[in-house]
């Protein structure tokens, strides 16, 4: 048994999200049938860094699996682009030892939150930026993103269907850039809880607004009340960019 | 009646093509469907610049038609946008004299063609350019396009299909553009036959790739034989960008 890692690009659109679900398109359930399909009809097992949303994408999500097959790691990459639909693709695959985890040895996730702000939406962009027309103060973000990073107890900011207990989590990096008509928040930290980069997401545009001035964020991290924070941003403008390993 | 000129711009992919066609999804049906509703169900025909095929995108597709509302620009723009589905958008209407036609004045037409040069195509573009992995000498495609450039009988470069008698067009502008790993084919003139556009540019692509030499497009233009030319391009890749008015 070797295990692979495989890095991972996928077109959230037409997806129920990663995790496969009965009855429902996933990723995971993509990714699954085309090893099997390599594995005559075996099943092979993948995990990945975390779930994502129906609708969410990803330029770097991380999976593991492993496989008695004796295949070098460009072949994996070759041979299972030429069996999954066009909206997933292997972007690299390497070997790993077998106490790597997709998701137990992360290091770090980096997600990527796109806005297109011009009058009208884009027609190209729809499924891939949060259409935002309204003004927003960047100072603003930039100050309420500061706030944000540290090291927290995310429970505002966190779906109150997340199941984890512990809800600290460590962000390094948040910052705003601009891309033509885009606004691109990018966030990078030790872990993300359940709809955490949506919510904070949407809290920032609540600064950026003046619905809230960013230092109430510091009360709303305080309350560990889901309902003091902002509202789920939409999916269709979230990325996971990259998740880096120790 | 006023006469109303309306740019627009769609996402070719989930559509069967511009024009009308029975049980088919059509760009023009979605915009008189939305046209009737304004006008209480009486219908309203729109007449475009031109077709475009299935797959293939407008970004400044141009449309006019008739209305005795008394409605200003910026409402039609609204009205209209708030009826059309999320892959069609009107990005601007104005009054024009009622001798004014979409097909008739124009002036000049300007198309782009995408290609994604990346090892693996990118997912996000799976449907707004087409993947070409293959080295390209450029200084060959540019030769390419400087023979292609002035007045010539266009008939070895139009799908057999077309019904147009007369096939002489005028080409005033054909450049390359590299943006990141994209090329940008972008080609202006007073007309372009059916497939000329593709046709071209499967052409071009077999300049790049040595298949053919440059100057062997003058003598395919001579032959006046669609069977002398390049492979017909991916509808995909194509953007009807610009059309200009007398």
């Amino acid at each position: 048994m070797q295990r692979w890692k495989a890095t991972v690009s996928y077109d959230g659109t037409q997806f129920a999200g990663y995790q496969v679900q009965p009855g429902a398109r996933t990723v995971q359930r993509e990714i699954e049938r085309s090893l099997a399909k390599m594995h005559k009809g075996t099943s092979v097992r993948i995990s990945a860094s975390g779930r994502t949303d129906a609708g969410v994408h990803a330029i770097g999500q991380v999976v593991h699996f492993d496989s008695p097959l004796a295949i070098v790691a460009e072949r994996w990459q070759r041979a299972l682009n030429a069996l999954l639909p066009a909206d997933i693709r292997i972007m690299d695959v390497e070997a790993v030892a077998s106490d790597f985890h997709a998701r137990y040895s992360v290091e770090e996730k980096e997600y990527h939150y796109r806005l297109m702000t011009g009058s009208e939406p884009d027609v190209f962009r729809r499924n891939y930026a949060t259409h935002f027309p309204h003004p927003l103060n960047h100072a603003a973000i930039q100050e309420a993103m500061a706030i944000f990073t540290g090291t927290h107890d995310f429970t505002s900011f966190s779906s109150a269907r997340s199941e984890v207990e512990d809800k600290v989590r460590t962000i390094s990096m948040f910052k705003l850039e601009t891309a033509g008509d885009e606004l691109i928040f990018k966030v990078r930290g030790n872990g993300f809880l359940y709809n955490m980069v949506r919510i904070m997401a949407g809290t920032l545009l609540d600064a950026g607004q003046g619905r809230i001035q960013p230092d109430d964020i510091r009360s709303m991290l305080a309350e560990k009340d889901r309902s003091t924070a902002g509202k789920t941003a939409p999916p269709h403008g979230l990325y996971l960019y990259r998740v880096t390993y120790k």
